[in-house]
């Protein structure tokens, strides 16, 4: 208990829709429930993105003028902890959660979210009495999500850390916190692929090609893969994919391709833009599940008819697949240790904190998978 | 097989909008894959209804100037069977299905829906080759979903009926073919309400209760009816709601009052006005189930965000619970027979066939529950 504060680097945004700048920072001990944890990778996620490119989401992030460490998918090693925390110590590994789970709420022990009255991902931005760990200069420095991962080092809740097998590679597992952990999730734990069923998969991002995996591993029969980017048709094939498509390609709208093909019994929308979200719902049969997890410009939706739902359609969505995230980091790893989720293929680039934006700008332009930066 | 013509009475729908007469009809002998059933009994459901009143719903018929024998909804007695039909006999107790299962197709064996490619609603008004059975001086006369219960006699194919045990009063449990099955399969099957869950049903008819009754007997721990009529506050408790509440008497919006309850994990509109839709979908809670089952104006839907799909919102719905018609009919007789499916109090009045118009009346009307015609 003896931390003192520790001087680092950190990727900061000043104002959304303008480029991070790496900022010497300070971060202050841990206090009571909370840990220290030097950050060993972190991964690039659009939902990051959405914020340094200025677009505006559903996912309302008021920074209230102060500059923040962005970052919630990552993975690293316990510094120190603060007064109270008895499920993670010095040492070990730990996978930071951007859902957090306090274990004793209405919520944590609920059976259908996995939601958490201890706070969400706006208030997490501050530690408790709206402090910070992190500072610059003095002043206050946000943390994304209460996890703030692009930095070297990190003051999380307990409440927001997952304890991990040890033998897991740091540099590869962070990316089960958020588009595995979600894209997986979707497949298994929200529409609960049935074998033999037919899928579709829009927007082959980490997450996209995490729930590819997540219908393949159900034992889905048929699993199309779509997106604008011909590039991604390899990496595609290599999660599940066994028919790829790019919509302008065809002479068709694509949701009458596929409901030539008989519909699609589940969609996946990993993008949120609305001609997705329109096309993923015409795509499906009348017992067809849409399953929403992207966040696409403020305001979308879906307009479910009654006389669709009436044969059978749903639709959907979740945060982190609907999973309790500390029990499903914990398991994930334990599966990928196992050699029975094979997600290295995901991260497609590994880069040095100092080459964020270049990161970002690869990811906006659709020339990247998984950016994994290593510390 | 030395079946002849028989000559008995009927409820006829000359003109959607027009009220039903009592009409002398021939019924011919059933042919191969057909049953020719006595009707003991016949529900009075608001689907019926809709065509007597001459609403536009998203349920299309289209009778080509034909009249129809109206009824989805009864029980009887196999009469005699054309050739090729092994699953029923005379003497055998039936409920008719208005929705098919052959058991032979992709879709009767498929996990996720209850749907059959040998048929649906439309196509079943007739029989092969359009032809039909029933006629009125010689002409056609069409049959309600392929089962025209509004009849004393009834051919209907052997994919439209299920075999259920003798035991069971016939003139109640005509209404586990519609109004019961579909109503209590939509909270155990489609929703899958969970112990302890909040759930909140629109409409108190006999599907409203119905769903009532499920939520129940899943242990759900708060069970909120809503309907526009006071009088059916008793009934309603009886199928297990332990809050009645009619919206216009609250001095706010129904979907705020149950949101400062913490908002419904399960609603079920049993309506499907668009005031409804829009207050249900508005009362969920973040990780709440919306299940649709009333078919109301043409064109209503739910406009599903993509920022309350994301936090684990879902809406769906289904035909007779997304339940196999069959087993379902077969189960819940069952069930009934051993006293664990209270369904007595869903049938309010008991009326003869040429009283029906009388009942559709009442029914509109909200001043009854179910009606069942006792041939």
């Amino acid at each position: 208990m003896n931390a003192q504060v520790i001087n680092c680097r950190a990727a900061v945004l000043w104002s959304p829709g303008t480029p991070l700048t790496i900022e010497n920072i300070t971060v202050d001990p841990p206090q009571e429930g909370e840990v220290r944890v030097r950050m060993v990778s972190a991964g690039l996620c659009a939902s990051d993105g959405h914020l340094v490119w200025g677009w505006d989401t559903d996912l309302i992030l008021d920074l209230e003028g102060n500059p923040i460490v962005m970052g919630h998918e990552g993975a690293g090693v316990v510094e120190s902890v603060g007064p109270g925390v008895t499920s993670v110590a010095p040492g070990d590994h730990v996978i930071p959660m951007w859902m957090p789970e306090c274990e004793k709420c209405d919520l944590c022990s609920h059976p259908k979210t996995n939601l958490c009255l201890s706070g969400d991902i706006v208030s997490a931005m501050y530690h408790k009495n709206k402090e910070t760990r992190m500072k610059i200069n003095g002043k206050p420095l946000l943390s994304k999500a209460g996890t703030g991962t692009f930095s070297e080092y990190s003051v999380i809740r307990e409440t927001h850390v997952a304890k991990i097998n040890p033998s897991a590679d740091l540099k590869t597992v962070c990316i089960i916190g958020c588009a595995v952990g979600g894209g997986y999730g979707s497949a298994v734990n929200i529409a609960r692929v049935h074998p033999g069923a037919k899928c579709a998969v829009w927007g082959l991002g980490a997450v996209g090609l995490s729930a590819l995996l997540g219908c393949k591993q159900s034992g889905a029969h048929t699993i199309i893969g779509i997106d604008i980017n011909a590039d991604k048709e390899s990496v595609a094939k290599e999660f599940g994919c066994n028919e790829f498509i790019i919509p302008k390609t065809l002479d068709e709208p694509i949701e009458s391709y596929l409901q030539k093909m008989g519909g699609i019994d589940y969609a996946f929308d990993c993008i949120g833009n609305q001609q997705v979200l329109d096309s993923a719902y015409k795509s499906l049969t009348p017992w067809g599940v849409l399953t929403v997890l992207g966040l696409g410009p403020r305001g979308n939706g879906v307009n479910a008819k009654v006389a669709d739902l009436v044969m059978g359609r749903t639709v959907t969505g979740g945060l982190f697949g609907n999973q309790k995230p500390r029990k499903t980091n914990q398991e994930m790893v334990d599966k990928y240790l196992s050699g029975s989720l094979p997600i290295d293929g995901l991260i497609t680039h590994r880069i040095r904190l100092d080459e964020i934006n270049e990161g970002f700008d690869n990811l906006k332009a659709g020339k990247t998978v998984r950016t994994v930066i290593e510390f």
